[in-house]
């Protein structure tokens, strides 16, 4: 039986989500808690991945077993075994065919910044120094969903295919005076991409790129003409959907 | 003159406000930085004492110095050389006779609990296990507003003159899905007072006493009879309020 577990979890500790050889990943320390409670090895596939020290609020995840699994009590001794920064939310069965990864239709990332030193954002959120034009950056964010090609915006080496990415949703909004977040959903996201996104858009709320050059950086397909990545631990995957009804509840 | 600062500090390393002889204190740092810039030893009178581990989202202290400040400056400054766990919202000139402890006419602090296994709530917010009513728990809270006395919620050994407060609100709302807000308001608060009757409104919550017990252990005024004191990590000094036109604008 194939089975999904929705979790979250503070990246901040951990390497991002995918086993490392020498680094403490999400995945390695969730498959030694599944291993031990089901007492057989367990490999789980992650919905994608998260880079060291990015965060999820609603993380999934699959793995398969040979024998029905009791989802809520998994879920209880789960929590009781896995260290304080990650939370199982749920474990259900569901059809053997549906992957966490490939299922996907869409992810949704947040990325927040604040203006004002504040000793409660510092570990979630960055830091911004002077004068950002948040108008400004709603409308080159507004411009992402014209294009599809993401090359600018990803790690050069990768091992993916494709840098094409349907980007349905890029909207920053002061979530408290001084207190910005950024939402971003797309299909799919490449490497860095998100990170590299902000970064550039910044270039635009500081006046160092305007909205024409923002989308030129995009249409040179050249990660070199683009802004720096920003920091990862104010980014935090926050959804991740798969086609309706074929969740559990 | 006398000026007031206003700043706030994630209390997690601290052994409270208070300057103490072998640990570290808020007061004790912020003191040095003031004197650092202000090149003389300045002495500051905070508008309470929070324990060791609670945070100040506001909190204000006095202090007098015979040079005119700039208060901005002072500001960026100090934002400069206090660590990431305080932050200095402003400086200003205050009537002479001000006093940040004395002249306050209010507080008000929030306590944080959740119910479900949080990696982004462990830091700020007290984890509740079981079942608990909130309905009771504030039917409880409603009937705090009746007493003047609060004895039974006050740390034994203090060398507080009266044990006599007025509060003003007492309130616990749930500001997300799992995670509730407890707002109390009072003219002065006794030292442990919140934690004493957070933790005893949760064994009302919890079914152990009834509203009418909880009524009952504060007109005892004995504070053996009261609960548990809960943890400091989810208790926030959040205003402080002054006569009004009292503080800069």
């Amino acid at each position: 039986m194939r089975y999904f577990i929705q979790f979250s979890y503070d990246g901040t500790h951990y390497h991002g989500w995918q086993i490392q050889p020498h680094s403490v990943s999400v995945q390695e320390v969730l498959q030694k808690a599944l291993s031990t409670l089901l007492r057989q090895d367990v490999n789980v596939v992650g919905a994608g991945r998260t880079d060291t020290g990015v965060h999820a609020r609603v993380m999934y995840a699959h793995f398969d077993h040979g024998v029905q699994i009791d989802g809520p009590q998994l879920v209880y001794k789960l929590n009781k075994i896995l260290p304080s920064d990650i939370a199982v939310q749920r474990v259900c069965e569901v059809d053997g065919e549906l992957h966490a990864r490939f299922s996907a239709t869409s992810r949704t990332y947040h990325y927040f910044v604040h203006l004002a030193k504040s000793p409660f954002l510092r570990h979630y959120s960055y830091k911004l120094y002077g004068e950002v034009d948040f108008a400004k950056m709603n409308e080159a964010a507004a411009r992402l969903m014209e294009f599809e090609d993401f090359t600018s915006f990803s790690k050069v080496n990768t091992d993916t295919k494709t840098n094409l990415c349907q980007v349905t949703r890029a909207v920053w909004e002061e979530v408290a005076p001084g207190e910005w977040r950024f939402t971003v959903s797309a299909n799919r996201f490449l490497r860095n991409m998100v990170r590299a996104i902000v970064g550039t858009l910044l270039e635009v709320g500081r006046g160092k790129l305007t909205v024409e050059d923002f989308c030129e950086i995009i249409r040179a397909k050249n990660r070199c003409s683009a802004g720096d990545s920003v920091p990862g631990h104010a980014l935090f995957l926050v959804d991740v959907t798969y086609p309706e009804g074929s969740l559990c509840g």
